[in-house]
């Protein structure tokens, strides 16, 4: 049965027909723009509106333009994408359904909060793995100023950041994704579970996210029976720096040690000290953007081989958080490797 | 290619290996279980909370409950489902995640407004046909005080209801799809893009949403190469009595005519005479429940050979609606077919 080939364990899938990325497109805004990895980004913006009237607007906005550099790198038009698997951190994902709109392709949208990428190509590679499709893309934003108004305060009312808050990302990634080989592959993902860890602060998402990472790096590797070295690296997706600590930590209590080769795109993306964004940075857009301008290339040249990339994502909204629910977690991890 | 014999037209599959429904599970509040379809539901809350303290716990309660009575029927635990494919309408699927975290088992969160149960299923058949998973589960939901207070007003400010107005429904229908044998089987599924037809009326999602199920059964119909009268029944989920009146005008003006086969599964749960429901339900739990309640009975006898199922969703959010957008539509159409 080609079911006991592809599925591994409990959460795992090793597709038998590989999935391919064809080409990316990232916009971010202006600070992430005056960060380290400004010269691997397609577009930047300087100013976080993008033309637009509003946040959420500017939000699709980047989303429209991330796709038109992902579809122009690939030489592609809308029409040859088949499906478009999005989505965003507003409610009723209204980036995204204004920000696609225009294309008019079919579409799934998503909600994994960050960890919606992972969602994402996990969905596009079992519907091109499965024959479903040629070409797919997965597109995921976020916007700074749109999701502290969602989830926290409005920007204008300056409410005091403590250390342990990330600074949401204001970017968009796009990636096209095929079965033409391409340098590189997905060769397995792993899907996560809701992990309700207690977390109450909405100013901790790293706290709130680590355990859905721990469990999500626990059952894959378990799964494809590997340890943390057959990773170059094992790549977060907003954990910031208190969330790094606490996954190094609570899989250090499972007997699984990734600190020589765990790194946190929120880690990346933003110079915390010089930047102010305390814990690092966070979204959809995050791991978004940080995957396509910084890993990418990386394994398309063949320095990495094989990562594991695993956007988290902390479930929450205003209501439920002032209805007192806690925040929890959820994970889901693409293994992405180098293609000789 | 396994592509070219799945793949149909420009958005539809059909799938070279056949996916069944094995069990449904479906519960709804006070009002849907004094309507015509009290009889078929699995469970009937005299209240609207389920013993919860708010709206939003009520609803991820009945998603919990519907999930339970599902496995329950299928005699099946939460640890044979490998995937779960689910959303609601309140912002960042709160109902979900909450309602369906003590389960554990891997979540793919989905939002696709009211059409999100035909976006599951397509996903979700998808996975089952390329070899994925054995047995998955599709749950949506949807609660009227829920849904009032997050996208109109709350409902103690007693907003008078124009006649044009759905009653969100109050209910969650959970469904298990397997690899295996059963009465009813999915056979085909065309996914839907971004309709905007210029609606600026939250009042009004029946004209907002019945571009987009024009065009899901325009595309569908042309991608299989089939008539209206292949159908017993085409279903949409939610357009009520306006949205019918206009989705038949727009077929006819495409010289399509589906007035003899049309229902709405909007305009079976209530009736809207008695009840004052106006247009008839909505809601992503309106085309879950009555799916389950009314329809699959009918596949499962082989009264009806062959429906075609497309709840359609309306895409807005109170910001989006509040910053001057208009309400756009999307639906999702399914092919269920009796088995003999």
């Amino acid at each position: 049965m080609l079911e006991q080939l592809q599925q591994k364990g409990k959460a795992s899938i090793e597709p038998a027909r590989p999935v391919y990325i064809k080409s990316t497109g990232t916009v971010v805004g202006k600070m992430e723009g005056e960060g380290p990895l400004a010269s691997h980004f397609d577009m930047i913006c300087d100013t976080d509106k993008f033309g637009e009237e509003t946040w959420e607007a500017a939000e699709s906005r980047m989303q429209k333009e991330a796709v038109a550099l992902a579809l122009g790198k690939a030489n592609l038009q809308a029409s040859d994408i088949r499906y478009i698997f999005a989505g965003d951190l507003l409610g009723q994902n209204i980036a995204t359904c204004f920000g696609l709109m225009d294309y008019e392709i079919p579409l799934f949208g998503l909600y994994g909060a960050c960890s919606t990428l992972g969602e994402g190509m996990s969905l596009a590679a079992m519907c091109l793995a499965g024959g479903f499709a040629e070409q797919v893309m997965v597109v995921t934003s976020s916007h700074f100023a749109g999701a502290e108004k969602n989830f926290r305060f409005p920007v204008e009312y300056a409410n005091q950041r403590p250390l342990s808050a990330t600074w949401t990302v204001t970017g968009s990634g796009a990636y096209v994704l095929c079965n033409e080989k391409t340098q590189v592959k997905i060769t397995g993902f792993t899907n996560g579970k809701i992990m309700d860890y207690g977390i109450r602060d909405a100013q901790n998402m790293g706290a709130a996210m680590a355990p859905a990472a721990m469990d999500l790096i626990k059952t894959h590797l378990k799964d494809f029976g590997r340890k943390p070295d057959d990773y170059d690296k094992i790549v977060t997706g907003d954990l910031g720096t208190v969330g790094q600590e606490i996954l190094i930590k609570l899989l250090k209590d499972e007997g699984i040690d990734i600190s020589g080769v765990h790194e946190d795109c929120g880690m990346k993306i933003f110079d915390s000290e010089e930047q102010g964004t305390q814990a690092g940075g966070s979204g959809c857009g995050c791991s978004a953007v940080t995957l396509a301008a910084w890993y990418l290339p990386k394994l398309m040249s063949g320095e990495y081989r094989r990562i594991l990339f695993i956007p988290t994502g902390a479930l929450m909204s205003q209501v439920s958080f002032n209805e007192g629910q806690n925040v929890t977690g959820i994970a889901h991890g693409v293994v992405l490797e180098h293609v000789d």
